[in-house]
């Protein structure tokens, strides 16, 4: 079985972190990829860089069907462009948001995210609201740290997630804590000392999920949302006519 | 005043009647332009066009900006990119579907949109979940004909959406009809008197909305969810680097 | 085209005041007038006075049809017998509440209503709710100022809302503020400034709404929960037989 | 105890099928009285004659006031009025609608509203709503019969009850019955008998929970939502001055 | 008529309490009798005590049944094992949380539970979910307290229940204070003078809407949901073969 | 790693099939074990069974914990007992019911649950309500066939699913189906082939979960809601004392 974790950014230090973990995490006879897209943006922090990454979340998925991966994990908080991407790929798609509020699901009442920065918090919630889940993860939370900072995963970066997950603790009853973005597994261990709860790194969690979908032969719906993009008039700058484009 | 229609789509005939529809429309005094970005899809019938035409959205913003322009309608059913153009925006950006659920909320007390392909029924139901109206505009209505396929506006289009309205009115209790597709204003006059109910072109009604919020000087708040994307390594294929990009 | 301005209230300085911002604020060839129930309440701050007030809210609106009126305004926070003046009105009816909510989903991701005073809240939430806009603007916030207390519009009305405003800012993370009162057009340029975001004010909006309806010919569905009431035996205390009542 | 019901309406052939209904249904020891406004309209069926019928319903609780009344029933589908009867009450004030509905999720883990007419659907949609009952009693049903027909209690109308019921059971899965509308309570053993399932008469309903609220010494709350009007200027034409008002 | 007040815990000074409760505010010609598992747990304050508590609560119906009782109330907040009890039972079964929800809803506009100890906030706002109650009940509060120390009903834990109703008041706007656990009926009156609203003891409300639901002939309906379970091998272990069970 | 699989039902043959289930879709080097409760109900059809089985599912839980058993997957439509069955757990435990509402979620847009018989598309809702999926997976579809019935997995119940199955696809837009019960993994293939779109069955995905979250050290959270129970007086009759009961 091959699976491929999509960074959905630029930054390959993302993608090499996510490869290890992948691998790390993966069962005997899973064969893990990464990749990053090769035109985009840094880090995923809005809706105008969701928007570019989209595109790269795609390319990467109609790389991977040539190369017969299996199933997909996007590796960006927020799920960037999970639905375009399921629209192109015969196998699951595993979004590390969804991943990470599921698991949660399983393990506890009610829980909550702690992301960053601040003006990603409206990303997580769409994720939330798609799922239904703001009973049980409302309202996210957030630390003001860029995420390309998050490359140093030092000490500073650490005590924040933990100041607001006490916050989080003593004000909405969180029993167990998202991490926010993709890269931090290195916090998982010692937050889940300090907090006494399960904390939860989503990247891991849909290698798993994406893996289990597989080895049941459960495939993306082809019906009618997730089907392939009929056959038009589209630019060849987008995907090289990968889905039977007409001349424009 | 100067409002831009974006056409998301590059299918010229659309953004032409948009202009013409807009210009009809407009108040004394409003400069109506439109545009359809140079790269993209014919057409916006699922989520990965979505994604392609969400770049090009930005890309018509980021051109208007350029020309003073004072506020931006999209012109497809979906609300394609509407949030990254605000991230774009000076003035408001206004989508065609979220005005006309806000009018026909402001008119009928139960609607229902009847859009076309059947597969973006899922578009229209993301935009009515997110504007919390699924009590008064539910389940979202289809009938089979492709988008390019309207170009034409003949009478089998005309009869297929009388139809799929009658249907809405006997099984749904709608009192208004939102047409879910640019272009089909002609079909307004008819299907009104056919229907002796309002009948809604979204286009029309998101150009008076943008209108009316450039005149009291509403701009899209910058303060965090729609702020400008902070600086940071970003491919220059993407808006050449026009949110200050640094070289990656 | 005739917008009339409803104020629920029996205060004719309000009604001066919606009068001379709704002209300011409309389109060239728009008459607008402005006009308060000949009996009623001097302020609309409970579900009685919103009773009493809605009596005089559709004796308007019929005052309004003999004199050929093409579009509403109600002008009081609440939007005080909406429903009622809906069935008596041929043209749009537009509230400034649900105008206010409107305007600020097109601008804001999040967004926050002051209002007032404390005990109003729950008239605000009313129309919140049945907007659906609770995930987007929860909770009303209130200041405790009386409603007749505005009319002098003094430093220390602006200087409650700055503060709750801010409160809304820190605690619910608003990207907007909306003023929760007819009468406050003075504060939105000095709350604007000092806050740097867009204070929306549903008097004006609810103009340029209206205006929008009127002139796309989009009026008040006729067909079912908005038809004029059936003639049966009313009482000529209300109305004076206008929808043709029998002799009771 | 003194419980008294309320006919929003002024039909006093329903006020006194009421009054007998109540009569019936009190414990030993309870004194049932009942009234239709001097004023209003003689059936409730639209949002116009709800604000005629709110003003009814507030006149007969001040006068309930002043006759030691210890507790209200409102006795129209929609619960016409209600939250401004409780502003105008000492003890509780229990409407029809929401009665029924409490008695419905009591006894059945689904249940449907068959109302009449057509058009007040939204008002039965309304209460239904605001108890937050939408995922057990949706969606509301009617049967076209004008309420003033309902005097006659006619076979006819036993029978179009019968036939939307049976809709209910096979369509939404009903396992109880709601009768929307007030006076039909010889319909209750005959439809019970019929459908092999609870069919449930909110006066009735309404009076032994106006009842057990007052025997526990349960009165409106007085806090802020439903204290009484504050004194100011008001015209004596509502109310005579009910509430400490000023000279307006 | 008979209501049986069904005690879920073992602790019989708590079904000494509800009897004297219950027979302190029933109707003159009501039985009330009172009991309390043979097996089971002294206290209901967790998911696997709720297990345990159902099949109590359904024993209890059962011998209910061969005693002729016409109506139940389960007297434990969460309602543990309320909908299995309406499979058991012929009569209504009413929970003191729904009870005490409904005639929080009937006489304050927002209202909090204040229950014990924090970990049952769980059940408590799996009921208000349930019954829809969300936007008016939110969030559910809780005192640090074991259920087993309200034996005492000492000073302290009338202090702890107005410091908490308290911070609800101000941080919840709650118009009204619900008792989250039985027993508390001592509390009622100091905390109702205390505060100035209405303060609700679930138990004392759940016997009136049960006498209020028999005197009508509301029974459970037997439809599908709460029909009785059908005959198939069971074991005797539970319930001694009472739903005509075969022999495992 | 040890998954034990739980039946809540007494019937072997159920238990039988999930472990050879389990043991063909887990990762080498999973030990997949079975067992259903001593005593209990051969199969789980209604509340009443609910709480019979949920005792079991403790029980089967406690023993587990005696055998170091690393993760559970309860094998009954509606997860009966889950959250009891967290509180006895150190592992997660993964309920057949939730498994397969997220691999749903993660492969298609919308999907239909069709279970069995009739009278428990209530338990089902439950689950969807929990999880917050309405509007992705409504309504809950049913064939009237026993459980018991399911033995023999004749080509009546295939046919009885796919009949239904082409209705939600027709009806409600369905683009993957779940099968509402354990035991039929024969269908998959066949259902599969047949409709064109994923069949999921919910103890194959429940295993794949389970493994899943074991392998990432991801347990049940002990903080608060899933801690387990208190040492109180409990009878020995549940569960031996194991939660260190005291003498009652």
């Amino acid at each position: 079985m091959h699976i491929k974790i999509i960074n959905p950014n630029t930054n390959a230090i993302f993608t090499q972190r996510n490869l290890l973990l992948g691998r790390a995490v993966a069962s005997a006879g899973t064969v893990i990829s990464a990749a990053e897209p090769r035109l985009g943006t840094a880090s995923v922090e809005c809706h105008i860089e969701e928007a570019i990454a989209s595109i790269g979340v795609v390319e990467e998925v109609l790389a991977g069907e040539r190369d017969g991966v299996d199933g997909y994990v996007t590796a960006c908080f927020g799920d960037t462009g999970i639905h375009a991407a399921r629209e192109a790929a015969t196998g699951p798609v595993v979004g590390m948001t969804e991943a990470s509020l599921f698991a949660a699901a399983l393990i506890a009442a009610k829980f909550s995210i702690v992301t960053l920065p601040s003006r990603t918090r409206i990303q997580a919630e769409r994720v939330v609201r798609e799922l239904g889940m703001q009973e049980r993860c409302w309202p996210v939370r957030a630390i003001d740290v860029d995420v390309l900072d998050c490359e140093d995963e030092d000490a500073a970066i650490a005590q924040a997630f933990l100041v607001e997950a006490r916050r989080a603790i003593a004000d909405d009853h969180a029993e167990a804590i998202i991490l926010g973005c993709a890269g931090l597994s290195p916090l998982v261990t010692p937050l889940t000392a300090a907090l006494g709860m399960p904390v939860i790194e989503g990247v891991s969690v849909a290698v798993k999920m994406a893996e289990g979908l597989v080895s049941l032969e459960l495939r993306t719906s082809k019906v009618s949302s997730y089907a392939n993009p009929p056959p038009k008039p589209r630019s060849s700058a987008f995907f090289h006519g990968a889905f039977g484009d007409l001349a424009s």
